[in-house]
């Protein structure tokens, strides 16, 4: 039976050229995706990580950081816009804000459409990544031009510890796949710790987070672990992104205590008039968007919450 | 350069044996995912159409209907909830529903939850589905069990025709990848046409349609066809459905002139008490969700219309 069944990955798999990258995803077994390669761009190991571009067939240029998708230049806006603008658009005025990881530069971008941003500094642990992005991903990097950025090269763990307390309004995390598959180990919760002190009273954090597609989904330890660190509120929100394994991915957005944060009611609207460094207003992000990204399938509301 | 980089596909295609089926879709060139096979379970062609069934390692029993993923029995309920609930929630008290296409029976599981449903129609062209279907997929399959379905073996076209003005409150297609790849030619403005008559006033329609993240997303010009004949509200929804080609799938919502119908407010909710032949509660559906599934990127409301 099996030999009656087309296989039109045989031929092209067989070349020694790849014409087609494969990328899998230890959180999503069991399937694998395949992207077809125009051209290799770049390829090359820092003393952190592995990162390699391609020109894709259909999705732009594609970035691929030790095995796992990072981006795609087709897509790159769903995720950037929404992790930025969840935590940024859910309270009035912000002015100091601190992005760790990201070294991209496309939550810089975000973030610079924000005219109340005073302060826009970035913790990336990785001289290539910023390098590489510049050279290959320009509309991405371009986060970089605004003024308003400082650039640290410096571990996350380290920096944030050293960070005056209640310095930020926000605090974006980028540098894990997903707060949910660090686990639970003493690091995280100090770290967690670190960020909670790095943000004045009622001052935001947003994270990525598991899909709640995945197999293992354990937002809710993540959710539990939160809320005696983020006194303020956490929750758990979502957004649609082909590029990632399942096609979806997850975020938490946690508040200190002090001013209440409500995230489904977004208090701060972007003014798609005035962009910062990003070239035309956002492409997903819109107030409707925010408040339905907390709006959660039956089975995840019974496992973080309704009101996580 | 290649050579360097990790291939781990290489070794599992070069086997004779299929151990990952490979899944594309013209709709989205440019990649391909490939399903993890434990045991081929079944192959067959029909006078319309190719099945496969195969038992997966991390997505249980999978359905590839002429080389396209059918549905997957790990998230299957997704796509099977928001193609019924949609229309069955946004009206209140529905008694006649039709069903063209789903031979499945996921579809015939939904609306079995609504208890003031009276008559279950559904024509399905292919008998060799519904025998497939009860066969390896038991709980999809339940929907037959329900006493008030009626089965035609029918083309839903040459049915459709044949309906008596104003029969049904609620018609669900289910019989096409999505309404937006099958172009605008005439024989589908005229079966729409036939499905707006077989409507009562103020009754619905929902059918699957393109992805937002289509290379040649064309719902618009969808939208703009069904909006003279179905003179009620015309919407398009969407939901995040990890087995289709980019994640997410759309839906457009119809209703007739006659009562109105904001599909965005749904006016009937489920009795979760009340499963009819289905097993459980519905496990992503609910009203948050349901008014969720309306709220769209800023890209798409450009071209469908903040109100389509």
């Amino acid at each position: 039976m099996a030999d009656k069944l087309a296989n039109p990955m045989r031929t092209t798999l067989l070349n020694d050229k790849i014409e087609w990258y494969p990328v899998s995803s230890p959180e999503w077994p069991g399937d694998v995706r395949l992207y077809k390669v125009e051209k290799m761009l770049f390829h090359g190991k820092s003393k952190y990580q592995e990162l390699v571009v391609f020109q894709s067939a259909k999705h732009g240029k594609v970035a691929i950081l030790d095995g796992q998708i990072q981006l795609t230049e087709k897509e790159e806006f769903a995720y950037q816009e929404m992790l930025a603008h969840l935590p940024l658009c859910s309270i009035p005025n912000p002015k100091k804000v601190l992005l760790v990881g990201g070294g991209d530069g496309g939550i810089l971008r975000e973030i610079s459409r924000h005219l109340s941003v005073e302060q826009i500094d970035i913790c990336e642990i990785d001289q290539m990544v910023i390098d590489v992005y510049k050279q290959f991903f320009p509309e991405i990097a371009v986060g970089y031009e605004d003024p308003r950025v400082k650039v640290y090269i410096d571990d996350g763990v380290a920096f944030m510890k050293a960070v005056p307390e209640g310095t930020y309004d926000v605090i974006i995390l980028d540098a894990f796949e997903s707060i949910g598959t660090i686990g639970l180990e003493l690091a995280n919760k100090e770290f967690l710790e670190s960020v909670a002190r790095a943000l004045r009273p009622g001052g935001v954090m947003s994270t990525p987070a598991d899909s709640f597609w995945l197999e293992d989904f354990t937002v809710e330890d993540t959710v539990a672990q939160c809320r005696p660190i983020f006194t303020g509120s956490v929750r758990y929100a979502w957004a649609a992104i082909p590029s990632y394994s399942s096609g979806t991915i997850g975020f938490v957005l946690c508040s200190t205590d002090g001013p209440a944060v409500d995230f489904q009611k977004p208090v701060n609207p972007l003014d798609t008039e005035s962009n910062g460094v990003a070239k035309g207003p956002p492409k997903l992000y819109n107030p409707e968007i925010h408040a339905a990204a907390f709006c959660l399938p039956s089975f995840v509301k019974e496992v973080v919450g309704a009101r996580s």
